[in-house]
């Protein structure tokens, strides 16, 4: 008996009709799907994939172990992280030892900031892994806000607001366009960093992009610090426009 | 009677199968579908959305006025882009007049390095632009090529291999991780670079991702320099993997 084949299955932005047709036909397609979930809430990914799912499917929830989320650099979080990683990849793996197939369903695009890749790299060896590419979380937003980011030779740089504050400054001032991802409890350094950059009023502010409960103001018109973490601020590039 | 409206319709990195749900529809709703394409070509972005459009729908081709993939810097060269775009914008403007909404149908992400942003930029103050995002074609390029390219804290910089040879290299030195567009007869400066960089062992070069004729190869083995203007060169970056 052969071994099934993970399918690392990228949903898109949120909007359920962002889902790709291939990933609409993986995830119909499977027997057996599995998705991350923070303990006790919904998974993000399983809500986008709900309409294309089958009724009789079995479903395998990853729950992280931890609530927050923003991920500090404490030996003891990176640890437990790894031991969830490392478990979730052993319960795919016994799965796929039956010669079932896995789709993984993942938010955005799979290979770009996802928890699928951590997967990916423990069993890429061990099975064969397939990827089927989503609508990245940022092309979502730029669309959203009808923002045309990068023009003729602009060079866009995606930056993590968790990076530290003069990483963050040094990152966006080399920028021609920028993406800032990851906000959260970040949103007050990096108003410090957009306000001494004088970027303030090119930016705008993306929350829940492509969902419901969508929000989308020019940077300077939010006047609070209140972000989720998958909240973005979009910096429109300025280039050669004929 | 009031104003058609003027969908910018993302049709993801080449692959049918790859367009969104949403772009399937509106590009199967659409009765009057526009593209651009080179001079005596085939539209890339129609040959994507083939599969979805109506056989009694109306076709408007925007033709680009030079062959040539590489855009030089000469003055006459950005007079006849500009020329051809307010055109172009006029003759949509015609049709969405008469009340009639059109799709144009864009490769990849619209609002990414995409030729719909000129349009966008021109009609946007006089109708209504709805945007579909697509998957973009680097997000493509990362699902065929099985490159993990963030992690963690790492910052993505996406860069034109059109900058000038000092700028492309001070641009990827600051990179984490890197995505290099618009090859074509910039590929030796690129491999130059990339060679002074040490980047060679690390990099990725993709053609035709996604596509019938796809060509995925570590950068090393490239041996020689031709290189469609589309193809890039991935560079995945080391953050954190707990």
């Amino acid at each position: 008996m052969s071994a099934g084949i993970l399918y690392g299955v990228g949903l898109g932005p949120g909007d359920p009709e962002l889902v790709t047709v291939k990933a609409a036909r993986l995830v119909y397609e499977a027997k057996v799907v599995a998705y991350f979930a923070k303990a006790g809430r919904e998974s993000h990914a399983r809500r986008i994939a709900r309409p294309y799912l089958r009724a009789d499917c079995e479903e395998l929830l990853l729950a992280y172990p931890m609530t927050t989320e923003r991920p500090f650099h404490k030996p003891e979080y990176v640890e437990a992280l790894r031991g969830f990683y490392e478990e979730s990849a052993e319960r795919l793996a016994r799965v796929l030892e039956e010669g079932r197939d896995v789709a993984l369903l993942c938010e955005g695009d799979p290979m770009f900031y996802g928890s699928f890749m951590h997967i990916f790299e423990r069993l890429r060896t061990r099975f064969q892994v397939e990827i089927c590419a989503g609508v990245s979380g940022m092309s979502g937003c730029f669309a959203a806000a009808k923002q045309p980011m990068t023009w003729g030779d602009d060079v866009l740089s995606v930056v993590p607001a968790t990076l530290e504050e003069h990483a963050l400054e040094r990152r966006l001032a080399g920028a021609d366009a920028a993406v800032v991802m990851k906000l959260g409890g970040n949103f007050p350094k990096l108003r410090r960093v957009l306000l001494r950059l004088r970027l303030t009023d090119r930016a705008v502010y993306v929350e829940r992009g492509t969902m419901e409960g969508q929000k989308i103001l020019p940077f300077a018109e939010k006047s609070d610090d209140a972000a989720p973490y998958f909240a973005i601020v979009l910096v429109p590039g300025r280039g050669r426009r004929p």
